[in-house]
């Protein structure tokens, strides 16, 4: 891809991100980041919150359920894709436009956070950087299989209730 | 501040990040991110690895913890902040100058991986976003008295020497 | 300003920029940028045209004024500004949100073109760079006095037709 | 392209664009560009300038001699690109590597200026984006042709007839 707009952006999700699946089962998750800029008022000699941003995003595959299992609602994030703008049309058949955000790379910022991360299983990403959209077809994507199994990839214990135990580490 | 050269990068840590202290007692944490490109070679039909980007980064004060304590060599990363430019002279004399990032944002990325978060005792940034630079002068910075007696701002306790002990919490 | 969310947006001018001056006769230019993405078809072997990003853009002061004395429809232009958020309310009484740029930087592209460039005589620019918003209060923007005799300041000659001469380069 | 190191930068030139040509006849121009970021001196309660970021810059074919002919020492630019890193070994061999930015777009900035643009020739770009690097050979690339009648567009005049010879790679 070329040419596209690129954006970076540093906010908190306004609610836990929606992990749903499309018909081929394919995992995409959605959810709005929030970004509230800060003003120095010089007569008040004060930082001030501007009005805040709200951008909605969506990232997919196993990628989505990644994010699905690591954020919250609330949770700061930095995160970096391609603004996307999608027409649509309401009930009442208006047609409008909406701009959002097609997430590249995100993750919990660690300004006021500590993380402990976990490399999911499939994912090599240890010395390498796998570009945008060049990610192979995960066999967990094939419809059935992993509705019923999905927490198979070890990676995804996230996915099972109860995998943090006592000996959480924070 | 205004004018900044603003920079996102993506790419994995060459090794630990290196916490130390100013004399001041600031933490200040440095690491190297090496971001890697991918090309589609035509002739090929295939993603090939292009030329390594090394960008070295710091990140101060308790952020500067929060990324000793959560990444680790080979971490993706997804980073935000200003590129600064730092002049130097070798011990030969000679004037040289170096490129590095100021970090503003950095967490891991999710794109491999998954996190579990745990929030600063001390931070807000719970629903706000604080401004770069703009995380005012916490007790603990002051010289003598943070190492004494650090962990009165509660989720500072990292900053007192000797605090890592069985419970450490990394 | 800390915390903001930046952009840089690469396209093309869908009309000629408007040029109105607010109550206090403040120029201000709003246009519209049409970025076109490029997407590699890799069955067909050959790059095809993406949906295309429409956002809506404003600039303040002398430089609205530069925007609308030099691009018209159809300018490919860089440029890299504050993403914003704007809440309205249709005649309708429906609430809606728009997201717009504010223009920290404007120019045009000169991948496919060539550009005379000529710095504006109350600018200084020469060898400094301006932060955003730190542009001082101008004479020209005082009201009345500005609609009346504008061209006061010699850069702003464009204002005023037939300011420049037989040779002029608009 | 995947994974890259985009940047924008803005900031002005610290001398001409330096033209050259590669024995194939590929035109490139070389700058530097010097991005000095302002920041409030609270105490002071006035702006004071950061120490300047000095980046290495080059652009490649035609848009390099669009970029020759364009901007000169002090232009104030907008410039966006890729971060590209070069080991190179000094005379003494001693190995070292510098960081550079490979531009994909650039453009005079109109914060202090205005700017008569032409479009090239052989240029499209009158409504759509072209990638980069997707650059569709222009009539003016063929050997022979573009010599005879090049500067017939007006901005072009700064391409050295003669310059491009047979083995011209496009």
């Amino acid at each position: 891809m070329a040419g596209e707009t690129i954006i970076t952006v540093v906010g908190n999700l306004t609610a836990d991100p929606e992990l749903r699946y499309t018909q081929n089962g394919l995992p995409v998750a959605n959810f709005t980041i929030a970004s509230t800029p800060r003003n120095f008022d010089r007569a008040a000699n004060e930082w001030k919150d501007g009005e805040a941003l709200f951008l909605r995003a969506s990232v997919w595959r196993e990628f989505a359920e990644h994010v699905a299992g690591s954020l919250t609602k609330g949770s700061r994030v930095i995160a970096t894709g391609r603004l996307k703008q999608r027409s649509y049309e309401t009930r009442e058949g208006e047609k409008r436009t909406s701009i959002e955000l097609e997430v590249d790379e995100i993750g919990p910022s660690l300004r006021y956070a500590t993380a402990q991360v976990t490399r999911a299983a499939g994912g090599s990403g240890g010395g390498q950087s796998r570009g945008q959209g060049q990610v192979a077809e995960e066999p967990w994507s094939t419809p059935g299989s992993q509705q019923a199994s999905a927490p198979a990839a070890g990676g995804d214990a996230w996915a099972a209730p109860g995998a943090y135990g006592d000996d959480t580490p924070f």
